[in-house]
């Protein structure tokens, strides 16, 4: 077959034409006056993706992961405590980093389909009246399983405890996506990546710095160099970086801001909550459960779908991508065989996310599944349907 | 919205990303020796495409219409007769050139709807004992109403006539995406375009040419000279062009026909008849008719769809675009209004049929025809997924 | 070798990477409403580079041979005398289109060298005191002895006759590299195509026809079709096209218009005389000779020069491509195997002209060319040097 | 301007059209099987590349400085003694970063223009009878000061010593363009990156791995994740990535060793070599001379070039720029202003390279150098030339 089939893994996304043109660069002098030109208004432009106007923005060649070891590296020191809650592998490797770089991590274990537990937040924090936690970190979505957490939340149960913690997010799977308040929640560190909002290639982790992280810097004692903070945002100030920027990375970067402020930030938040909510309406059709345990936990960008008992979610994920060539998420971690995910996040339209649902039910009927064919496209195309149908009248 | 949305127009048709890459080539000398070395091996692999050993093939900077009126030039002087059937807008706008290239064209008319009528022509020339007709014109598939004309049957009215005109055959919609026996068929010229079954960028004309229209041109006093045959051929024989070729449809061509080679050519059609035939039960679910009267007659790679009655098909067509941003073809001539189009051919999956399928239902919604939404869709996963359990099954 | 060494080929010319990006792109519907809104703008910004304010602009699919069947098919009938000069290759083989289309051609012979003899037209024009004659045909920049005609004395000429032909140009290496004024020189029919001045790829043609040369078309009997001026003026009023245009050269084409306008025409032409200045400058250097007889010929988009008595010209491009992977022009026709040229025109710089320069020396002293290496280059340096000086100085 | 001007700074290099399309890929499942089945043989190519058969090789996104952040962080504990030479910008730059690390970095200062300091290294092995050192660490190829350093002399200096540490080597603008031999030279880390020999987009860490060096990960304490050597090597022996792999890059990698493996590494080298002696030859014509003190030191990828007293590199390089758009590098650190540097590896032909010396021979003119137009460019062409001969007579 020799198609154009989307791919529905929750990242990286389908690049637009637009994008994958602006990627497509021949080499330029990454030190000539005109590339230290384009530095700055990126990252003013970044901020307001970010919804930032008091921190700062960097960019690395990297992953999101990157962006993680770059938070905890340039603001930590080996032995500080930091709070954190796994509710997903995404949680989980977060947690094992700062393992990894020596931080005494105190975990809340959740259970996978729960999100950030403000609450627990909370009675945690006042019970540490030594202020021996430093940082609170916590995954704005959790990719395994499809929840979205409530910073706003998070911040209001620091802030009643009076904890002076730091609170960082790992926003790779929501940001440019679902909206992200970086200023008004008081974020300290938020963390993403090119390949998912921002539709780009992967191999650039973007992070949104905070005064007082930035701050924090002066006194944090890991060990760090490629990642750290202060090179790069003095390198930047400059006009130039600390090594060789991926100028591929950085032109795409900068047109897909473009496009995000072109179409709007509510725009687009607009847009993946409706065409999230077909896929949710559909789910429901087929009688299945989303593995979010509650509708305010709902992603945006992901959602993580309980295959029936009896079914494993692998095969069912292999065999769309075998028989129809159609890409999807599989379970990962406590959740592998148990919930397959649809990523409908980034350059995604209702057009293509009925793709998904339609090639999901084929596969799912192919293997047995007790849903009925059609039925989750025409729950999905109803919405849709009254979606635009509102927006026209909005519009009018 | 930033989507990757397929285009469901009965051509110009989705480009692989491997024919993109391939067209989009940086200027070489095209006079270079190298590139005469792709010239042979090119025009011998479309021969394969044609199923023509005795035949030449040329290509031409130019559209489809423009390979029409090299048939014509290049082999008929004005006054000549030619037969022809009207039975839809690409067989009447051949007609028209006909007539403006100064042919005297003996038109039979039929129904939109209709195919090639292989009895009358067999009639016709048996009635023209003089043999004042130089050359039966035929659309093999009309891309205006879904019908696909049988070609081995009007080769046998001819042949039963014992008439030596020249059978000239309309493959633009239908070459490299239905079968096409350009030797078999004793078909004296095929014409076709980059744009449609070779999944291509428009712009470049194919042409095969049998002996026996080749001898043609030795009388034909029709003036030519930007399409001529034999300045092409000779040129093409000494690894040059009359004029400057282009390069970027020459390397896209050149990867088309390997991805067809590659995928085979029987597998392609395979896989057209079965995307039809899906669109087809999606059509039978609605409650809605195709423009072609009967199965025998049913494209692979368009069909044309009658809207019910009260109901204007250039308005859902229009409503598709504007709500979902998916292109679908409008009805042209006698059936504007009356029928859209769901083109289905070249880089075309059963994912993104499905698109096609599921976002017109929601526009015929929009607009209150009475259908049901997803009930196309689940007749077209339905025989999609039984058509890969069967192919399954013979592959075991 | 991998390199991304440029072409030297008087056309197609190197395209830039803006370009290659704004012809990749994937199809969308031709008969959409936001591609119907690019026609009108897209014509009125050629008629800029045109510089016509009172004539039509057409684009079809094909080559500048196609310009030139258009231009004599839509205005002449058969047996209309057409006076035309033979100096080189292109306008051979335009006066062989011109017959072939059964025109009466009336020859100026000239030596492969000079320019389009006005005061000889003049001479003609006021003999043929009958009107015979219906069109004046010149070939702007003569590419294959890199000659150009001054058409303002050609309209003089035609002016002092007093005579009503008609005046068409082939601007096919002219336009949008050197000046070109069609209303202000009452240019009738302007030719060019997509693959010189413009920079993309190979596949369009592109007329300016003045409203003389439209009203002609009323009369005009040429059987026409494909290039039908009437056709294509009518559909893209409506803003369609009459047949599938070649949607990824016009995207390219308005790019490339916008890529001019934003450097200023003006600014084009300087830099391509400044170019092709640095190029003769070489060639004295050397010590050779211009096909062109006498400075006002000069092309500035492409040199035909002389190799020494002795040496085949074919030879030595054969050499440079298979040496050093560069293209350079041979000699056509009656200068066969005496002169190469360098193409100059498009997308081209000074740094890449001296690589052109640098890399024919090389190519010159390895057959036993009596040239001193470096040469060529340090005049052309040289000269460069010296202009950016001056362009410095106004500016300052 | 519009041109298609090389860039002659040492990296990122030009980009060839092959390497452009292999990296301007749609997304695709990067945990799709036909994806995981790239992995070992692309590894395996990487080997050839880097000549290795004991070794591993490990992939990141992130840049050369990326690739000495993992060198050391998953080999060495805080506290452990490294031996380094500093001789440029980029060995002292691994000095700082390994200080960063917390390493006892044993320095020994050298002349900005000599290399690796083999008999001082073995002075300094041999006196460390308590094998406190842990590594060498060896810059092979000096970007700033355009030195290559003799690996073979350094291994056997550690040989005589008896000396058990690890040899860790820099080899971002050598591998790939010039000869590294990893086992043979007993390299333990090789560190490359994507931008230069590979001819890439800038944005992926390239590490080979002796199985010494592995096996010194069981007790490395320094903290580290994101460029663990140990989830890498075992994540990819399944198949899989530790975290998103950046495709665009993967996919480019692996058309990047194929087109130097079709070219045949040795060709490759010798094609550096050629290329470089010709620019060499250049600044012999100018009276100039290299950063590089002795032959035995001159690199084949980049040529660091001292200006004369009283000039400033750093205008230079900013003149071309500005006056012909063309890069070129600056000096940095202890020879800014002092030296400008022509970068001649990865995508570069003959005639590229000669665009750049005749530019930067006009640059240097304007700005009042004492040199001759022409002379640098006439005395590398020679050296071309003879090369190519030499190259025809050993081919017969």
């Amino acid at each position: 077959m020799t198609g154009q089939n989307p791919v529905f893994i929750p990242g990286p996304t389908n690049i637009p034409d637009r994008l994958r043109a602006a990627m497509n660069v021949q080499t330029t002098d990454h030190r000539a006056p005109d590339v230290a030109d384009l530095i700055a208004p990126l990252l003013a432009s970044l901020k307001k993706v970010l919804k930032t106007e008091t921190g700062e923005v960097a960019i690395y060649p990297g992953s999101g992961t990157g962006g993680w070891e770059a938070a905890v590296t340039n603001t930590l020191s080996p032995g500080d405590r930091v709070l954190i809650a796994r509710y997903g592998m995404f949680s989980h490797r977060w947690i094992d980093l700062c393992q990894k770089h020596n931080l005494d991590v105190e975990i809340i274990e959740c259970a996978w389909g729960e999100g950030a537990p403000a609450d627990e937040f909370g009675r945690r924090l006042t019970a540490d009246d030594g202020h021996a936690i430093k940082a609170v970190l916590v995954t704005h979505n959790e990719t395994a399983t499809g929840v979205v957490s409530d910073i706003a939340a998070v911040r209001a149960a620091m802030d009643g405890a009076g904890h002076p913690a730091m609170l960082f997010v790992d926003g790779v799977s929501s940001i440019a996506s679902m909206d992200f308040r970086m200023d008004e929640w008081g974020v300290d560190l938020a963390i993403t990546g090119s390949q998912k909002g921002f539709m780009l290639a992967t191999g650039m982790a973007i992070i949104g710095i905070s005064q007082k992280a930035l701050a924090a810097t002066a006194t944090a004692t890991s060990p760090r160099c490629y990642f750290d903070f202060n090179d790069m945002i003095n390198a930047n100030r400059t006009g130039s970086f600390p090594y060789t920027p991926p100028m591929s990375l950085i032109y795409g970067l900068r047109e897909s801001v473009a496009m995000l402020l072109d179409e709007g930030l509510e725009n687009v938040f607009a847009r993946h909550r409706r065409i999230a909510e077909g896929v949710r309406r559909a789910v429901s059709a087929w009688g299945l459960k989303l593995c979010a345990e509650t509708p305010d936990l709902y992603s945006d960008t992901v959602s993580a779908i309980h295959v029936p008992s009896g079914f494993d979610s692998g095969k069912l994920v292999e065999h769309a991508y075998d028989a129809y060539r159609v890409s999807f998420g599989v379970g990962l971690g406590e959740v592998a065989g148990k919930v397959f995910r649809i990523g409908h996040l980034g350059s995604m339209t209702d057009a293509m996310a009925l793709t998904g649902l339609a090639t999901i039910e084929m596969a799912m009927k192919d293997l047995g599944y007790p849903i009925t064919l059609g039925s989750g496209v025409a729950a999905a195309q109803e919405y849709y349907r009254e979606a635009h149908h509102i927006g026209k009248s909005h519009a009018a």
